[in-house]
């Protein structure tokens, strides 16, 4: 119970100041996704430690620091940054001791790339409309839906659920639960429409398309994180936000869905 | 002997070979790059296998060669093709015992990030230019700096140097031989300039430090490959071609070098 409210709590606080940044966009969005990046990366790093693998810590999070501000100031300029960053990152393998260092390096890429570089797609979304506003309703549409799927998927899996999604990843996933997220989900870019909030430049079946992504890849998201702390033998990311584990578990869904969202957008102003 | 016969014959078949393709560019380069992508990082995979780690190979070189495919076809939607890639990648993990799981996905992306991803910026690179032909002309310069910085290391180090440059990660390299390096790099570049040969875009001063970037980052490319060698403990990281090791040791510079190169010439060209 007391996790229950200490989690109202934060959601009361946290969500109307996240949508008001994605309503902004601009250097707002850029520090609170640069933030999450930050915990959520420097909570995967707690994980691999538990695992007995030491990444390079501080090399992984000031690489997605500078991937973070590059995305937003020179976005002309993210290809040769982000390569630029990998290439001289590889270097630090040289000051290592080498039994290990193929393990150490590659973990810690791996930190900087599920967390800060997916999770900036929410950025690089934000900011590829003509429109600047347009851009906000795109971000809006993935976070409520994402939020909605996860609670239908919550609720209706504590209800209903018997049957295991995938027991051995997350024992609390069902298969009701997964499936009221996915309708939850196309649910709500359908609410969307119908207030007339819906990006301009999705039609309906673009936002039908759009539901089931965030319904099937949101979904996933939860679960590759559900292996990452498996694998670690715990069972929250961190223990910063009360009651909600840490960074990492609560925007789990965001790094894959995220990037797979704006993958299709991309692909949709590539054919239009 | 025998090595040293097989090395020769290799080289009088592969470097004009490989000149006439960055010469050409366009898909006998794409093609060329591909290719040792592709053997690079199923030979970085070995090297891991012999550190008891199983990466997911099949995805991880699937992933490398959409890559490179998009690198060239669809230059404009690198960004979310990358994105996407991950995102999916990452989904790997769902089906793979938990136990293990983070370190398999994190050597599966460190060895497409490493390999195809790094080498990728040659093509990149040779289609940089406006006038298609400059392209050539920088990627041309890159490799034979890389290779005359590289020949006269190893002669410079077997003559003078006693001194080792790192003994923990390669017996062989002396602070002589790599010295050596740096300087035969600068008069490259410099002998590029008096032939005619330079890229138009650099002026002398530019040239010398593209010089100086390859006799640092293309020697310091070869330590990096060096340390995942001796941290599977073998000393080539294939057989593929006779007597020059794996495809990874001939072109373990590159891998480090091209980025850093390519990140400098789209500086100068956001700069201009």
């Amino acid at each position: 119970m007391k996790n229950f409210t200490s989690r109202m709590i934060i959601n009361v606080i946290a969500i109307p100041l996240i949508i008001l940044m994605i309503r902004y966009g601009q250097w707002p969005l850029v520090i609170f996704v640069t933030l999450v990046s930050f915990l959520g990366q420097y909570e995967f790093y707690r994980l691999l430690r538990l695992k007995g693998i030491e990444p390079v810590t501080i090399m992984g999070i000031a690489a997605g620091l500078i991937w973070n501000l590059t995305v937003y100031f020179f976005p002309d300029l993210i290809g040769p940054v982000l390569m630029f960053c990998i290439a001289t990152l590889a270097l630090t393998v040289l000051f290592l001791p080498v039994e290990g260092a193929t393990l150490r390096i590659s973990t810690t890429f791996w930190g900087l790339i599920y967390i800060p570089v997916l999770f900036s797609t929410v950025v690089l979304l934000r900011q590829s409309q003509p429109e600047y506003h347009q851009g906000g309703r795109l971000v809006l549409l993935l976070f409520v839906t994402v939020w909605i799927c996860d609670s239908l998927a919550f609720v209706f899996g504590k209800w209903l659920g018997r049957r295991k999604m995938a027991a051995h990843i997350s024992p609390h996933k069902t298969v009701a639960g997964c499936i009221a997220g996915l309708i939850g989900a196309v649910l709500t870019v359908w609410l969307f429409r119908w207030l007339d909030w819906a990006p301009a430049m999705l039609d309906w079946k673009e936002l039908t398309i759009f539901g089931l992504l965030v319904g099937v890849f949101g979904q996933a998201g939860d679960f590759v994180e559900s292996v990452f702390k498996r694998d670690a033998h715990v069972k929250d990311s961190g223990t910063l936000l009360m009651g909600h584990g840490g960074v990492l578990d609560r925007f789990d869904a965001f790094f894959i869905i995220a990037p797979v969202i704006y993958a299709y957008i991309r692909l949709l102003m590539a054919l239009s």
